[in-house]
């Protein structure tokens, strides 16, 4: 019997899951219920190993992830969206399932993620949308954020924009795109790039915040790219905003 | 020292909540939440009566919910919807705060609530919807939905749309709207009325969609508002696509 590939894109709520990649000490992880399903459907364990695209953490959502995994079932690939939604709880929605070559790679072999954050601008939060978009009632200069996302984005190298200690060795990336919008009471942050490093999309949203409130220039942001000191660039965004939107191969 | 009473509209996301209503097992209530707040800031527990204008079910949502309590607390009429924030969970908000003469009730005085019911059509779920819409991918005739509907409206002794075993005496009430429409990839039902008996909006909901399914008639429904029998008219609707938008004075 041979393996075959299968390539699955889906949409979840990250608020409820502990990430994307299964965790030793058995926390809830949007893997973690894929694998429990899978297992449901196939009977194998050994040898099932999914891949994503983006290793979301927690609290990122989903709009549209992708992953692959090797199996030997014979469940025809068009009924594999309904299986697995069947076997998924309702915070996980697979949207596509496709059989791909063996040499597909979900991660490995995407060209382009695109990242959307979302910043909630009225006095007031509004409780249905707590878990889906940064709170964020002070004054944002938004003129200077686009000055400094204009900076940012081609191709260089984002030490500053990732979390210190990552043992990635090659900090050059390509930010294709990096735009911010008002869309309705939200300031909208499109982050689109070849890959992305541990944590980069929210510190490049968390530097961007910064500009907002005119605590960095736009050619504060220069420096800080060009010396590669994560201490000088802005936090963290919360997780909470983040949404993986698309995943391009 | 004497009483002030105090007016509260606010929101809630009913997910995660066991209804309105204070519990005798501790359960987490919206009352529970908002007295244990109210307790923190005037250190009364005695006097403070907090009342509903509609003691929503778990799982229902609020947009305008109103409710009103006694206080000896001297604290200005227009500190309190920051005070009660920020000593609130995340999923209440107070939208406004009034006060208002002692004699007013937040439930026996309302002339009027708005609820809107929720229906997600498209054939796969939205993970980010699943608390806020009914997911309902089956065929559903609007028309006839709409034809029933208005032979709900009007003054009518609705007992047939309210739980059996409840101990109201008097079922009549005034139906003043009841509208089916498409928002979208939704179908929305707006319920008002100058009161609701218990369950009222969900079972004219579920008999709704019973008729959408074409297993009622309009004629039949005709018959079940006349006869009176519970039993006869459709099931409870889910809570979680139920939304208390306003109430009227």
């Amino acid at each position: 019997m041979v393996f075959r590939n299968i390539k699955l894109t889906m949409a979840y709520d990250g608020t409820d899951f502990c990430g994307f990649q299964r965790q030793a000490q058995g926390e809830r992880t949007v893997q973690g219920v894929l694998e429990k399903a899978l297992f449901r459907l196939t009977g194998e364990f050994d040898t099932l190993r999914l891949t994503a695209a983006g290793r979301t953490d927690a609290r990122v959502h989903a709009l549209g992830q992708v992953a692959n995994f090797f199996t030997k079932s014979r469940i025809p690939v068009d009924r594999w969206v309904d299986a697995l939604n069947s076997n998924l709880p309702p915070d996980v929605a697979i949207l596509e399932a496709q059989e791909v070559s063996l040499d597909f790679h979900a991660r490995y072999a995407a060209k382009k993620k695109t990242y959307h954050y979302r910043i909630y601008r009225e006095t007031r939060q509004d409780v249905f949308l707590r878990n889906y978009t940064l709170y964020y009632p002070y004054k944002l200069e938004n003129k200077q954020m686009q000055e400094a996302a204009g900076i940012l984005v081609g191709e260089h190298n984002f030490q500053a924009f990732t979390a210190s200690g990552s043992s990635v060795k090659n900090h050059v990336r390509n930010l294709t795109k990096l735009e911010v919008s008002e869309v309705g009471a939200e300031v909208r942050i499109i982050v689109e790039a070849d890959g992305f490093l541990y944590k980069m999309a929210r510190n490049i949203v968390g530097t961007l915040l910064l500009v907002g409130e005119t605590k960095l220039t736009p050619a504060a942001v220069e420096e800080i790219l060009k010396c590669g000191r994560r201490e000088k660039a802005g936090p963290t965004a919360p997780p909470h905003g983040l949404f993986l939107v698309k995943v391009e191969y």
